[in-house]
């Protein structure tokens, strides 16, 4: 089973990633946990790039296919074979985040990334994806509290995020099926409480 | 005008870019040269993780995804604003060094690439395409004699390296307004002398 954690800077993803994988390993699951972008050798290098402030002059086209270089490493060397050997692989941020960033956010045609991430990805998508849904304002303040992580995508002006959140809010509502969405102005334990009910009910479901 | 100098590795084009260069200036023309991958700050960051003899794990669809992000900043950084300004672009590598690698070399799928690399490169295509062409034996031969530029890409089987000068040949044979093949097992000079009476042609043809 492959899990996305999707959602604008500041939702709390990592944090839940951690926590769900311990509490999936405590139930006795296979788990294998990877970012993005990063995750792999080639991908961390990528991140560096992507991340470092100083990158100001980088255009949104450089920007998607950076991504998708990580991206592409980390399906074929991650993702894919902990998924074939019956893993259930959790990953902070996928395609989606492009398509978000990118797609709504810098105003590339969303239908031709998803083009390319098709090609990208080798077609592999998400089982289930949670958006952890928070305004910009409120993301970027608990960003702000870290400044060592503070990157240059966290730089990009408010109405930039504020397009991202309404990007992921689209996604979400074009695919109800794979998607659901979490109010991340609660609390982390709140937030870790509703979606463990989530992600054990699919896996029920699934008769995993 | 843009001009796109192309071949397997050890063909001669660095050198012939910047002989090239030298004589179009002494003619009076603005000219300006780059090179793929790089040309730019953050295009030189890719370079350098693409060429780097330690990421042998790179998967070829990270690799296409890596030339394509400098590409992409190329075109819209440097390319097109020199090109508005009425400068000669002479570029050492452009797309088609993809399509023969990663397409032909890699046997990813080219006609997927071309769709890519015309939302890469904003539809911008070469004027004049130069082929240096030279069997894979001889070319590396020539870069063997130089280690310290000797990079991941050189270290590919043999086999690769014949697929991807088949993969130039089968690009030139099909668009041979634009592509012109040139025997590059010649000497430097007369390599030179070749190239600078065709590029001049096409200059005169233009009315440049």
């Amino acid at each position: 089973m492959f899990v996305t954690l999707e959602g604008p800077e500041g939702s709390g993803k990592t944090t839940l990633c951690v926590r769900l994988e311990r509490m999936l390993v405590n139930k006795g699951y296979e788990v294998f946990c990877v970012r993005e972008p990063g995750g792999t050798v080639i991908g961390q290098q990528v991140r560096d790039i992507l991340l470092d402030q100083d990158n100001t002059s980088m255009l949104p086209e450089t920007e998607f296919m950076l991504f998708s270089a990580s991206r592409a490493q980390l399906v074929r060397e991650v993702v894919v074979p902990r998924l074939e050997s019956g893993a259930i692989v959790l990953c902070d941020r996928f395609l989606d985040s492009s398509l978000a960033y990118q797609g709504y956010g810098h105003r590339l045609d969303v239908g031709v990334l998803e083009k390319i991430s098709s090609f990208v990805t080798s077609g592999v998508t998400a089982d289930l994806t949670v958006l952890l849904d928070i305004s910009p304002e409120q993301g970027l303040r608990r960003r702000q509290q870290d400044p060592e992580t503070w990157n240059r995508l966290d730089a990009y002006a408010i109405d930039f995020h504020e397009r991202v959140r309404k990007g992921f809010l689209c996604l979400a509502e074009n695919n109800p099926n794979i998607w659901k969405v979490v109010d991340a102005s609660q609390s982390e334990d709140e937030i870790f409480t509703t979606v463990s009910a989530m992600l054990l009910n699919e896996l029920s479901k699934r008769g995993i």
